[in-house]
């Protein structure tokens, strides 16, 4: 039989496998659940188990869904021509949530990162080369980060896709709305100034 | 059959239940899980069910743990005539923790709240009074914490301890150590001022 200490132990190792999750939040989340939202704990618990048994990647853009083919790759409603380039399904939420885009997607799960292993084969590239070839593709939008290995990656990605004869355009990146000039960083306003447009 | 974004949506709602975990939080920890730790997801669910199952609260302090008597209320060496009282199981971790600490403790699971109807009832005062009562505590150390309702929890306790003829103790407030007085507020370098002692 385990010490008084061990399911509590392996509980705050356990939540500390979440993203920015440290050994102070890992206890606080678990004594929170035990003491005062039991039924929180078991509902995260299904709701996790549930998950990672039913949701996939989607086999065409690789985005997270519950069938083969995600829901926006099925959808007749979305936009053929168009196919935004995207690191990760976070992203790829991101991007829907701010109703802007009506093409579909691929998700590279990653960015080029030659010093950690991370080349072409790792974020898919011959999978996305073949989706170009099969054609249909006007213009590809890439939506990596402003990174410099997100830049690299849209860089590299670019050249394919001008190579077939495919617009290839990148996102704009700039002072964020809301934002204020006194309170963005230089390379920030460095983007917004060499990506000016007539008012 | 449930729609693609279902399972997903599910479990981004669970995460919320997590103290501090927002929105944006929940789904960046529901797609991590899901593309890059799949295994540290079912890691997650099992921790949780199991100490939601076995994790109970002692029947003497309140504390956590996996037996009717907690690990420190059943230990031999603890020095049972020092009994610290402090506001939820996370208090008693963190001293624990700090290792300067050797008597037992009696979690009140709240503080006294009464414009939120949590009254000496709602943190186990009447259990306290008998734990009391049975004799054997020479000093109760009130470490709950310096707000308002912490403070007042702190005197209301005070009261009935020193009414048994048994010292009442309050722990220091002052700068944090490796602190600096620049950057500490002025509440607490009141308290600083107002607990110091001979050099």
């Amino acid at each position: 039989m385990a010490d008084a200490r061990n399911v509590l132990d392996a509980l705050k190792e356990a939540l500390r496998r979440l993203p920015g999750v440290g050994p102070k939040s890992a206890q606080r989340m678990a004594f929170h659940l035990l003491s005062r939202d039991r039924e929180g704990a078991r509902a995260i618990a299904r709701a996790l188990t549930q998950a990672a048994d039913r949701i996939v990647h989607c086999k065409r853009c690789n985005n997270l869904g519950e069938e083969e083919l995600c829901a926006i790759c099925a959808s007749p409603r979305r936009d053929r021509s168009l196919l935004c380039i995207v690191e990760t399904p976070s992203d790829l939420a991101s991007l829907e949530q701010s109703g802007a885009y009506q093409g579909l997607y691929f998700v590279l799960m990653g960015r080029l990162s030659p010093l950690d292993g991370i080349g072409p084969e790792e974020i898919h590239i011959p999978r996305l080369e073949n989706l170009l070839d099969e054609g249909g593709v006007k213009e590809v939008v890439l939506a990596t980060n402003p990174t410099a290995e997100g830049e690299a990656t849209a860089h590299y990605i670019g050249e394919l896709v001008r190579a077939r004869g495919i617009k290839a355009t990148r996102i704009a990146y700039g002072v964020p709305v809301g934002g204020e000039l006194e309170y963005t960083d230089r390379s920030t306003l460095a983007r917004a100034l060499s990506g000016r447009r007539e008012a």
